[in-house]
């Protein structure tokens, strides 16, 4: 009898919610699938029907009704092969995380997940109810156990389907990229297979959805715990296994990344489908000659190309001519379209028209809210009329401590570097430059500068980007309180000062667009504050 | 020995993070009820100690500190009585949603809920782990049960602190309003009565937190499910609940509220919460002669007094006479200040700045776009020289279909009626009037128009408001599909339409304003859906 199998790691792309075109895709790629190898076995991603998170479509019953189509749909196409598929399954009043393995066919066999995530960006429990079984299947004279995703993170389903007789894991996942997260798979799942002394394929997911990105990076583990196939990141595969007398053999090994590559990769594949798959023809953004407007232009260049980016230069009387002339070279370099409008007339519009109002008042940061507010208004125009998506380029620093201005810079559909720290914005610049130099040496070296009044610099305000990361780190994705930060060598004024301002400016980042999860705790749907909140760091 | 209990349901108002406010609100709780009562027991609100719900302050260890230091602070306090005090409980890396009994000075039991909803706006599992106990204090001869919200939605823990010998059950609890929930709430504890022949005390918060209103209305229920005591909505109270000889004696019973005067009350005490919590001056509007500001600034004015509510009426060349004329008049009859400037030398200005950019393309939404942010930018320069709070007056309708511009009439803070739909818009100006008549019957008799071009009416872009809102509430509260939707009668292309402009428009109420939930569903928390979707109703 032959024992030898070709598993197939389906590395797609899905769309959230689009279960006709999700089905489409999974049938075409296990017809590209058969064209290119001999699979025994197709393994798809996690909930590959509805997209992963599909959030509270799930709790829609039509949602589950087009489910329901599209595994009938997908059955036929199995025919002289198996496929796992993920996908949501409601029964009775409960939904389950589950995966259907087809064989020939036929749908044979369901599993549903037994650890449902419900940290972090993960609301799982939300939605889903527990499997309590293993599930175990025979391909040819092996033994599968399929598990899904957080399964892997706990060591109970990978030995209960040891137990249960299975002689290879296959686990199908959607895993959000952090910067971490390559790393911390791999070494999961060397832990379940240390265990275990199974082979395990892990396959992986990849696409942007709202605020995470799934990178991909699917691999297999041989049972002594070497990585022998792996499928890369930030490109859809159908990376084949081979497994001989039970035993993986090496395949096909994409080079690891570095970190700040897989940053980069990460938040332009977050940008492309955010574009695209909410169908604007392109992106706009203000370019005000800094570092984050650079870096959020190279980035918008590389996910969408040239053409399909437009930048616009709005200077006030506070610009800098080097600020427009280092906005122009960067523009010059990467070939795409710019515009300069200045904001002088709208900004005087509003200041005559409110003259009387604050006749009583000092001027104060509400003038340099107009100015922000003049150039979200013309930036969304130009939106409007074209149909492109408003880039923000707010970093995570500046969304912290509420260092932008809300309607203003803040206005915009998609906020790229959202969860990117100023001082990784530098190592980020410094990285597309080493590709091809396009960002002026001095955009990057310059001392930051909202530009809003004279001679202004974001050092007259707040400490050091070096510290304020450092603090910002601490607080946000630590939980460290105020002592512990000051026993790391900070200075108490500075971190009480930081910690007030990320507090207080819980209200904006509620009304920031979206933006794309790099570390380890993003604002948005993992750090949930209250707005109204009485919660200070001493008591 | 006396068997005579004097038991007080104080329901008092938290602010959420406030560990040290709260813990010294609880102890000037207990100091007052003593003076005006004999109490045996104090019953608090469910964490009251941390104000509900505070998200992921939960994951601070600060937080827990705090938590820990407040119950040395309050056990002193509780010397010659009982109280029940709601906190959460850190035990290694688990937290419990729990209850501590203070006797005489010290903390003597502690009970940890066992129900966690993890539904609608709840995220209890987020952060909690269920206790599996039941908790039975004996306070002179009578045997109490503590269970904590939820836990009284279910059977299980009523029945099992009755089989623990419970001969009362004290409920404490952090129940968000909606128009069903008071009924729902006594309705419920009639089935546990009823289920247990046991005496039911549910004691309730009250105070506004973000998108959710605490209502209050805690009551005290005899054991054949007759309320006995009721402490009334939308005010702290110190209720004083007697047993004699285990049965519960008639007492304060507060009048039960219609319907729209619950929501009225709910939305003023949602805006008065909101804007002194977050510490603002007052609050300030676009008063446009429409309905939707109109009711706005009524509410404002009732939940912040008229000399804390200013108006501006933001005229551009669309706007009728008789619209500045009733904003006036409605501005007088609440005798608040009003201020008229013009958008059009600003909403010109844009129009210049834009116009050799612009030269290809005809005049579309843009423009009008461009109107609401000119009041946007304009409200918010006010709000920021004078620390008013900006409210936005969208309605649900309005929110649902998007039909409302992005950093325009969507600016501001907070979003009172952001839950209304617009038929019950209409409904609450009625309710006003009978207070006071200070709505101009022109604002709600006449046909509702945004005013952005010439001879404008909604209804030349949406359905009659009873049908779009009937549509609404299926498709969005009721999860209904397109089929089903269409079988009560609705014509096809209306409600395919209006199915479309809700799925679309995620990514607007994604950046707006937070507001007050008053139906069963409201968008933000309690709806999570993807922005960005390929579903459609319709496969």
């Amino acid at each position: 009898m032959n024992n030898n199998l070709c598993i197939i790691m389906a590395q797609i792309n899905t769309l959230v919610g689009d279960v006709k075109g999700n089905t489409a895709l999974i049938i075409r790629s296990i017809q590209e699938a058969q064209k290119l190898y001999t699979p025994d076995l197709i393994a798809f991603p996690e909930l590959t029907i509805t997209g992963y998170p599909p959030e509270d479509l799930l709790l829609r019953p039509d949602l589950h009704q087009h489910v329901e189509h599209a595994l009938t749909q997908i059955a036929p196409h199995t025919k002289g092969l198996s496929a796992i598929v993920g996908y949501p399954q409601l029964v009775g009043k409960n939904i389950y995380n589950a995966a259907a393995y087809f064989n020939d066919g036929i749908l044979v066999s369901k599993y549903y997940k037994q650890c449902l995530p419900n940290y972090g960006v993960f609301d799982e429990k939300r939605y889903f109810k527990s499997g309590d079984k293993p599930c175990i299947v025979k391909l040819k004279e092996t033994n599968i156990g399929i598990i899904i995703c957080e399964d892997g993170w706990e060591q109970e389903p990978t030995k209960q389907a040891k137990d249960a007789g299975a002689e290879l894991i296959v686990s199908i996942n959607a895993s959000p990229f952090d910067l971490f997260k390559s790393r911390d798979r791999e070494s999961i799942v060397l832990n379940r297979v240390k265990e275990n002394h199974l082979p395990f394929i892990y396959v992986a997911s990849i696409g942007g959805q709202d605020e995470v990105v799934f990178d991909g990076g699917s691999f297999a583990m041989s049972r002594n715990g070497e990585i022998q196939v792996h499928a890369g990141y930030y490109q859809t595969a159908l990376t084949p296994v081979y497994i001989k007398n039970k035993l993986l053999q090496k395949g096909f090994l994409a080079p690891p990344l570095p970190d700040i590559e897989h940053v980069y990769k990460a938040v332009t594949l977050g940008i492309k489908d955010y574009v695209t798959k909410n169908g604007f023809q392109g992106a706009v953004l203000g370019l005000s000659g800094g570092v984050d407007s650079a870096l959020v232009t190279c980035l918008a260049v590389d996910a969408l190309g040239a053409e399909n980016v437009e930048v616009v230069l709005l200077p006030s009387r506070y610009t800098a001519q080097m600020s427009l002339d280092d906005a122009t070279t960067l523009a010059d370099n990467l070939h795409i379209k710019h515009t300069t409008l200045s904001i002088e007339p709208t900004f005087n519009a509003f200041v005559n028209s409110l003259a009387q109002e604050f006749d009583q008042y000092a001027e104060d940061t509400t003038e340099e809210n107009i100015q922000a507010r003049c150039r979200g208004v013309i930036l969304m125009a130009i939106s409007n009329k074209k149909g492109l998506l408003v880039l923000t380029t707010s970093n995570k620093s500046e969304t912290a401590i509420g260092y932008s201005t809300l309607y203003g810079d803040m206005a915009g559909g998609f906020s790229p570097i959202k969860d990117v720290p100023k001082t990784m914005v530098y190592k980020l610049c410094h990285y597309r430059n080493k590709l091809s130099c396009v960002i002026p040496e001095r955009i990057i070296t310059r001392p930051p500068s909202a530009e809003l009044r004279h001679e202004q610099t974001d050092q007259d305000t707040l400490p050091d980007y070096e510290t304020l990361d450092a603090i910002l780190e601490k607080y946000v994705e630590l939980d460290y309180g105020l002592e512990d930060i000051i026993n790391l060598g900070f200075a108490y004024d500075t971190v009480k000062k930081v910690l007030a301002m990320v507090d207080r400016n819980e209200y904006k980042r509620r009304q920031a667009a979206p933006g794309i999860r790099i570390t380890k705790r993003a604002f948005g749907r993992e750090r949930r504050y209250p707005i109204t909140s009485g919660f200070r760091c001493e008591e």
